[in-house]
C-alpha cells in the first residue's frame, strides 16, 4: 500500500470521510487512492477558497473535521482567507497540502514555495511528512491535533514521493480527544461573587456557550442575578429561535459596542475574549469594556464551557431558576419596498424549522437577527474572522454536513463575488441551499468606513471604487452559468414569492434581492 | 498631509500611478488620498487574485511597477497565487497591504494576522511602517526595491494609524535603479570556448533574453556556432512572430524535455537557471540536462543579459553573422472540427499585429506556439509560476498597460474559473481584450498527470474530480453576467467568425470554444 492510500485509509478510520478539494499533479496519488477507498467522499471545488470555507461550515455543523486537499503553497494561498475565518471559529480541519517530491524540492521548480510559512498563521499544528512510512502516524496525529481543544486547523504537508512510495498499513487506533480542561473552582467563585455583588454585570459568550444548553444556563444565571447576556458580534454558530434562550448581540461598530457596555462593572467572558474593536478608529479605544469594568474570564475556548456555566449557575443558586425561552412568533409577510428589513421579515415568516443560516449580509444584514428572533429553531453561522467570501462556501459545507436541513445563505453581492464558484459545487452535489443575494451594487460598508476612519465623504474616485454597477452584475445569469436556477425580486412581495419557491426546490437556487438601502443607522 | 496622502504622492512622484486594488476599511485613507491625487489611477478588482495578476501583466508590458492595495493578511492571502507567478516572472510590483493601527495590533482583533509571514515567500523586500512620518521614505524605498534587479515584489505594510496620522511631505527624489551587474569576462570566455569546441551546444534563455534584441543576438550566435537556441517552457514575455528570430521551446513534460536535450554537451543558460522538471515523477530525475552536459550560466536574471549576449557574440565572431528572422506566414483559416489545432490556426490567421497573448491554455495550448510562429509580431505572456488562474488577470493588466494593443487571453476553462472575476474589471475599464475560453469541460491535464505519477488510468472518482460538466459551465452567461458580450463556437468556421467579431469589438468580449481534444500526445 502506498503512502497516499495509507493516508486516505487512516483518515477514514479516524472518521474523516469528507474531503473538500481542488487537487493538482502533486495530489494525484491521493485522488487515485480515494478511488480505492469508497468511504472517502471527495467534493470538488473550483477554487480553494471554496474548499476551505466549506470545511469550516462542515465542521461547525458536525463538530468533526473534514479534510481539505490542496495543491502546494499556491493552492493553500487561495485557501488562506477562509482558513483565517475557520481559525477564528476554532473548528477542526485536517488540511492536506501536496508538495514536490522530497528530492525535487531543492531544485526550486516553478511551483516550489514555502508552504509552512503560509500554513503556520492559520494552523495550530503543522507537519511535513518526510517518508511514506510516516504517513499513517502523521495522518492520525493530524486528526487528533485538529480536535484540540480548541478545534484548529492541522496542516499535513505531503511531498509527492511520500504518496507514491510504499508505506505501512493505515492506523486503526481510536482517535483520542484530549478533552476540555475543567475550570478551577476559584474562577467560578470569582465570577459568582461578581454576580452576587449587585453591581451591573454581563456575560459575554461565544463558541459552545451559544448552543442550546449554554444559552439555557446563561438565561438562568441572568434571571437569578440580573446580569445581561450578550454574544460576540460574530460567532461560529448560534442556536436560536423558538424554544431557545434569546441573547443580545454585541454591536459591530466600536462606538456602539462601547455604548452597549456603558455602566457594566463585571464582564464575565465565556468561550471568548474580552471584546476589542473590529477595527481601530482615530480617537476610539481598542478595548470595548469600560475602563472600570472588571473582566472575569470564566472559560476560555479550550476549557469546559458548559461545565463552567453549570457550576456558576449552581454557585449563585440559578440552577433552580427557569430560563427565559423564546416564543414562536413569525411576522406577517412584508409588503412594498424591498430593503434589508423586508428581507428579514420575509425570511422570518418563511424559513423552515432547523434551517441553517450562513450570514454574510454585511451592511444589509443588520436587521436579520432582531426580525428572525421568533422564527422556528435554527442555527446561525457568522463570518468569524472578518474575511469576506465566506458566506457561500460555509453554507456549501454546512449543506454537505446536513443534507436533511435547509441551508440559507444570506449573501451581500460584493463579498459574494470573492468565492462565487461555490455555486457550482452546490449544483454538482445537489445541495439544498437557498442563496439570497443582497444586491445593492456597492461595497456599501466601505462608504461608511471611509467616513469613520476620518476620510470624510467619499469623493468621486472613492465612490467609484465602492460601486459595483459598472457593469451591473447579473446574478441570474451568473447563477445560471453554474447550473443554479435563479429568480429576481425587486419588491417585498416578489421576494417572498421567490424565497418560497426557493425553499421548496430540491437542490440549490438563488434569489437576487434588489434592495433599497436607506441611512445605515436606520437599518 | 496625512500618511496616506504622502504615500500616494510619493508613489506618483516615483512613476507608480496605477493601482490594482480591492481595499477594505484599513485602506480607506489611501482611497481618500487617491481622490486628492488625480494622477493615481485606481483599478478595482472584485477579488485580490485579479489585482495581483493584473499588476504582473502590467509590469511585464511596461517594465515598471504598478501598485497593488490589499486588505490585511487575508487580502494578501487571496493575492498569493498570482504573486507567486509574478515572483517567478521577476517583475516589479509595489504591494501595499493595510494593517490594523499599531496600537490595535496587540489586541488580536478578528482580522489580525501575520501579514509578514504571508508576504515573505513572494516578496524580495518587506517592510512594516511604524509611524506616519516614515511613510514617504518607506514608499520611495519600496519603489526602488521593486526594481531590483531583478524585478521583485516589494511589500509595504501600512498600519491604519500611519495612514491617518500627520506625515511629512512626499518624496520627490528620483527613483534610482541599481542597474544590472555586468558579467565577468571569464564567464563570457568560458561560454565562448564551449561554443568553439564543436561539441553539441544549446542556449537556454528566458526573461530579457527573449526580447527582440536578445533573440537576434542568440540567432547570430546559433548561426555562427551551430548551437540550438531554446527558451524555457514558461516565460514572462516572449517577443515573437514575423521579423523576430524564432526560438525552440523546452517541452513541458520532463521526459520530453530530457529527450530534447539528449546529446547536448554544453548548455549555456541566459536569464534563467539550469532546467529542472516542472514536477517530479517516479523514476525520473529532477534535472533535465544530460548528466555529462556542462551547464554554463552566462547571465543570471540580475545580470546584464543583453550585454552578455553581445559580448559572447563578439567573442565567437557572430556579431558579423546575420540572424535568422521569421517570415510573415499566416495559415489559411481552418475548417471542420474545432480542436486546439484549429483554434491555433484561426488565431494565427487573424491576430492583429502587436497583439499581446496571455496564454493559460494548459492542455489545449500546446499547438499554439508552432502554428502562430509566422503571425505578425506579437508578445507572448506565459504562466510563469505554475499557479493557475493567471491568464485572465495578466491579460487584464496588460490591457491597462497597453490600451492601443489588442490583448488575447487564451484561457482553459478549469483554470479560468479561479479568477473569473477579471472579466468584470475588463468591462469596468473598457479594455480591448479578446477572451478565448477553451471549453473541454475537464481538468484534462490532471487525467494525464494521474497516470504519469503512477496512479494508473483514472477510476470513476478521479474521472469525476476532473470533470467540469456536472453542471456544465455556460461561459456565455457567465461573461454576460459581468458585462462582457460573448459568442459560442463549436466548429472551426464558427470560431474564426467569432474571433473576427471579437477582434473588431471595442471593449472586452469572450469566445467560448467548445473544443474536441484527441490524444494528448497528438496535440
Amino acid at each position: 500500500m502506498n503512502g497516499a492510500e495509507s493516508l486516505v485509509r487512516t483518515l477514514v478510520n479516524g472518521g474523516v470521510d469528507t474531503c473538500f478539494t481542488n487537487p493538482g499533479t502533486s495530489e494525484m496519488q491521493f485522488v487515485a487512492a480515494a478511488d480505492r477507498v469508497p468511504e472517502m467522499r471527495c467534493v470538488l471545488c473550483l477554487f480553494e477558497g471554496v474548499a476551505s470555507g466549506a470545511a469550516d461550515g462542515y465542521a461547525r455543523m458536525t463538530g468533526t473535521p473534514a479534510a481539505t486537499l490542496l495543491h502546494l503553497g499556491v493552492g493553500l494561498g487561495n485557501a488562506i482567507s477562509n482558513f483565517h475565518n475557520a481559525f477564528r471559529a476554532n473548528v477542526p480541519i485536517v488540511n492536506i497540502v501536496g508538495d514536490h517530491a522530497t528530492w525535487h524540492r531543492k531544485h526550486d521548480a516553478p511551483l516550489g514555495s514555502h508552504i509552512e510559512a503560509y500554513a503556520r498563521p492559520i494552523s495550530g499544528w503543522v507537519r511535513t511528512v518526510e517518508s511514506a512510512l510516516d504517513m499513517p502516524e502523521a495522518a492520525h496525529a493530524a486528526i487528533e491535533a485538529s480536535l484540540g481543544p480548541p478545534g484548529q486547523i492541522a496542516t499535513l504537508i505531503t511531498p509527492a514521493d511520500c504518496t507514491w512510495d510504499e508505506s505501512d498499513e493505515p492506523m486503526t487506533d481510536p482517535v483520542l480527544f484530549r478533552g476540555f480542561r475543567s475550570v478551577d473552582e476559584r474562577i467560578i467563585e470569582g465570577a459568582a461573587a461578581a454576580l452576587r455583588s449587585g453591581q451591573p454585570a454581563a456575560l459575554l459568550m461565544s463558541n459552545f456557550a451559544l448552543r442550546t444548553k449554554g444559552l439555557d444556563l446563561a438565561s438562568r444565571i441572568a434571571n437569578k442575578s440580573g446580569a445581561r447576556v450578550i454574544c460576540d458580534t460574530f460567532n461560529p454558530r448560534l442556536e436560536r429561535g423558538a424554544g431557545r434562550a434569546p441573547i443580545e448581540r454585541m454591536p459591530y461598530f466600536a462606538e456602539q459596542a462601547i455604548q452597549s457596555l456603558a455602566g457594566i462593572k463585571h464582564l464575565i467572558v465565556v468561550g471568548t475574549k474580552a471584546p476589542v474593536g473590529f477595527f481601530a478608529y482615530p480617537g476610539l479605544p481598542s478595548e470595548i469594556a469600560p475602563p472600570d469594568c472588571k473582566v472575569h474570564v470564566l472559560a476560555r475556548v479550550d476549557e469546559n464551557i458548559i461545565d463552567a456555566l453549570k457550576r456558576l449557575a449552581a454557585a449563585i443558586g440559578a440552577d433552580k431558576v427557569a430560563p427565559t425561552l423564546q416564543e414562536l412568533k413569525r411576522p406577517p409577510l412584508p409588503a412594498g419596498e424591498l430593503n434589508p428589513e423586508s428581507v428579514a421579515r420575509s425570511l422570518a415568516a418563511l424559513m423552515p424549522e432547523h434551517s441553517i443560516i450562513s450570514d454574510e449580509g454585511v451592511s444589509a444584514g443588520l436587521p436579520l437577527l432582531p426580525f428572525t428572533a421568533g422564527a422556528p429553531p435554527h442555527d446561525w453561522l457568522f463570518g468569524t474572522g472578518g474575511s469576506v467570501g465566506q458566506g457561500l462556501p460555509v453554507g456549501t459545507g454546512a449543506a454537505v454536513a446536513c443534507p436533511d436541513r435547509r441551508v440559507i445563505c444570506l449573501q451581500a453581492d460584493g463579498s459574494g463575488m470573492y468565492t462565487v464558484q461555490a455555486l457550482w459545487t452546490q449544483a454538482r452535489e445537489s445541495l439544498n441551499v437557498t442563496n439570497v443575494i443582497y444586491k445593492n451594487n456597492a461595497y456599501r460598508i466601505l462608504a461608511i468606513e471611509h467616513e469613520r476612519v476620518g476620510g470624510g465623504k467619499p469623493g468621486p474616485k472613492a465612490t467609484d471604487l465602492f460601486a459595483l454597477d459598472n457593469p451591473d452584475i447579473d446574478w441570474i445569469r451568473l447563477a445560471g452559468s453554474m447550473g443554479v436556477p435563479a429568480r429576481r425580486a425587486a419588491t417585498a412581495e416578489e421576494f417572498s414569492a421567490a424565497l418560497a419557491w426557493s425553499l421548496e426546490e430540491e437542490g440549490p437556487t438563488l434569489v437576487e434581492a434588489a434592495i433599497v438601502q436607506h441611512d445605515m443607522s436606520a437599518a
